[in-house]
């Protein structure tokens, strides 16, 4: 060893190492959303980290292109960005093979995503994300499909109706507010648009005061449409034409098909937007109703225009992305996560080393029928081995000493009770596969 | 849109789209790995891919530091590398928690790796690979161990043993020749090391110019050594000391416990280096056996030395390495991967629109009962929702309208077969969930 400087054993800033508990939870996690995902027929795919830089230069919020991204150069001069988010990259991959793929397409994939900002609760620089979404699809059959997959991936992990909400609101009535009512383009209108999705994020006077300067008098109108008590309130302020009336039948459309599939716990809410500019339509986002932190879980919404930045025909979509911190947060501030367990179900403890042999041909014989097995081969004492078993938190021992092998009896003992069971070897992984753990 | 210009749809340069049909050929080998991994007793973990630089340039093979990482400075200014292979990851997480881990550590990761060079077949600029890695253990119990898992997944992916060739070697004994026989010390050593270790990949003149500019006279005895017919030709070429023969031992000691869990393909190799400067005492590597293609697969070795860098004291370990896109090839070679199956079991199609909440209320039914599902809502002709469904793969399908709904009495068609069966709606669950797909 040349080594002079001491290497520091910390995780690069903002990101995690999973030890095998913490692993254990995402893994938890990341299959419970596979199961759901896949029980509604959503197909898994997955993509490289690196994509092209252009690739966000293109259409999304323009804070993440200019101060959020991991960019780099790589050492063929080209310009590499750590996906920040997974649609771009879906969008991409749909476009290069747009013909060959049969409509609707219904995909999810759980990518981590990288964003450089300052490390905080709940945002860290790198997270999972669960992303699905149904291309090819124009009615609200899809966004019902979408919300409904949501509601059971909460449920499926625990969570009770009462235990979270969703909010819907669509863009198209946004825009028309902005442009519409308010007569804002541009720039304008996307920084009100902006303005609107920071809302609950920023002081009411730093809100006044852009507002005032973008829309001079009309601000108050903004106000008086944010603040009204309920989406009738909302809507009853907005003097409507056919196209908007047309929009405002389709979310009431919406929100009675999910009423029809037994989702309940969903409101309109003028105040949800979605930061990313490429949603064209419903957008949604779904609350923790917990009174001591309400706070956005995860949202999503449609966005029909996406594959044009490819020179491919627009296709619609509709999809949502949910994120592991958050996740695991929830799940954890209410008791529901599962305790870790590790994988071994038993180890096979050597009481003199002539049982050598016979225990590792008795590992053999059990791992081929499908119980994951230890074995100690360190030479300790026998009762140092089970110790050290249970301090693992492994729930079975069974000692190989010169009489078992003799007999070919075998005693399992389970740890935590202190049970004893007698068995010939060939029933020991019987016994192992269908005896529940305590 | 004020898009101008037209994305590109490709990906990153070296790296791939996985769509579903490449991603389930991914999640079967991950699925496998995790499998057998877990029936050794091996625990999960994970981390970010992105690390400290300072990590690798510390004692990794040379090669990889100065032009093979992906290394950049963030916009804090720390410098960060994509992770190249995962085992200065876990060797700094345990270094971390060196005295809270119970010994011995078993544990297993299937990260992504990046090394940035020119993309060929099997060597991609980002690739996933199974590592597991054994912590805690001096004795050959743990190279033991270690191979006899490598192994057991091979087996696990229905190679045969006559498929696959276990080629050993031991660092040990190499730098005993190196140093003790050749005599040399220092950067010549590591430059012979590394020379051995490319011999099949380059030209014997080349392979004979480097030796002999290092080694003058002596280059023909480092020819012979590495020319022997077979070990016991090489070491016979050795002059031995008691150190040289205790390692020799120790090495003809694992054949023999290796022999006796039933792992007889295998054989020393002295030319078997590995290019990773860490490794300290037994090296090994899989070859595959086809006469058209012998290659090596993967490998691994111990590493006894490589907690020092952080400043914690040594701990042994054993580990190896198992990539996809090599194994992917081999099976895909060798015909061994299963064929494509999307997760929808089932197409509820709806005959007429107001079958549609008796539709989607037998699909709820249905994914609660474990049965993965999707409901045509298109509103097209039913036999094209059927086409459609079949076009997917989609095994079963089950059409809804008002004779249905009417009498709860339901048709399960096999899109394969054209069999049909009749059911209650309430058995529907248990026939599609028992019944096999052909």
């Amino acid at each position: 060893m040349s080594q002079k400087i001491k290497l520091q054993t910390e995780a690069y800033k903002g990101v995690r190492d999973f030890y095998p508990e913490d692993m254990a939870v995402e893994n938890y996690i990341f299959k419970t959303m596979r199961r759901v995902a896949e029980s509604f027929g959503y197909e898994e795919y997955g993509a490289s980290v690196l994509e092209p830089a252009e690739l966000y230069e293109a259409k999304t919020g323009e804070e993440i292109v200019s101060e959020q991204t991991y960019t780099f150069t790589d050492r063929g001069g080209r310009r590499v960005t750590l996906r920040p988010e997974m649609t771009p990259t879906v969008a991409r991959m749909i476009a290069a093979r747009r013909r060959e793929l049969p409509l609707p397409i219904r995909w999810y994939s759980i990518p981590n995503l990288f964003r450089y900002e300052r490390p905080q609760r709940g945002r860290l620089r790198e997270h999972w994300q669960l992303n699905c979404d149904i291309f090819g699809v124009t009615g609200i059959e899809a966004e019902a499909e979408i919300i409904s997959l949501a509601a059971e991936l909460l449920r499926a992990f625990g969570l009770k109706d009462e235990d979270f909400e969703i909010r819907l609101n669509s863009r198209k009535i946004m825009d028309y507010c902005i442009s519409g009512v308010l007569g804002l383009q541009g720039d304008d209108g996307k920084t009100i648009c902006r303005l609107i999705d920071k809302k609950n994020k920023i002081s009411d006077e730093e809100f006044k005061k852009t507002a005032a300067d973008i829309l001079g008098e009309k601000d108050k109108l903004l106000l008086a449409l944010l603040n009204s008590k309920n989406f009738e309130e909302f809507i009853s302020r907005l003097p409507r034409d056919e196209e908007a009336e047309k929009t405002l039948n389709e979310t009431k459309g919406l929100i009675k098909v999910l009423d029809g599939l037994g989702i309940y716990n969903i409101r309109f809410d003028q105040t949800i937007m979605r930061g990313f500019d490429y949603y064209t339509g419903t957008v949604f986002e779904i609350y923790d109703t917990d009174a001591k932190n309400r706070r956005s879980l995860f949202g999503g919404g449609r966005f029909d225009k996406l594959l044009s930045i490819f020179g491919a025909p627009d296709l619609p979509a509709v999809g949502f992305g949910m994120g592991d911190v958050t996740m695991r947060d929830i799940l954890e501030t209410r008791g529901l996560l599962p305790p870790y367990r590790p994988p071994a179900k038993v180890v096979v403890c050597i009481v003199e080393k002539s049982a050598l042999p016979y225990g590792n041909d008795l590992t053999q014989k059990l791992r081929a029928e499908g119980v994951a097995v230890l074995i100690d081969c360190s030479g300790r004492k026998v009762g140092d081995q089970i110790k050290a078993a249970d301090k693992r938190g492994i729930p079975f021992v069974v000692c190989v000493g010169g009489a078992e092998v003799k007999s070919g009896k075998l005693k399992v003992k389970e740890l935590k009770t202190g049970e004893e069971t007698e068995v010939e070897e060939g029933q020991l992984a019987r016994l192992l596969k269908n005896r529940a753990v305590k």
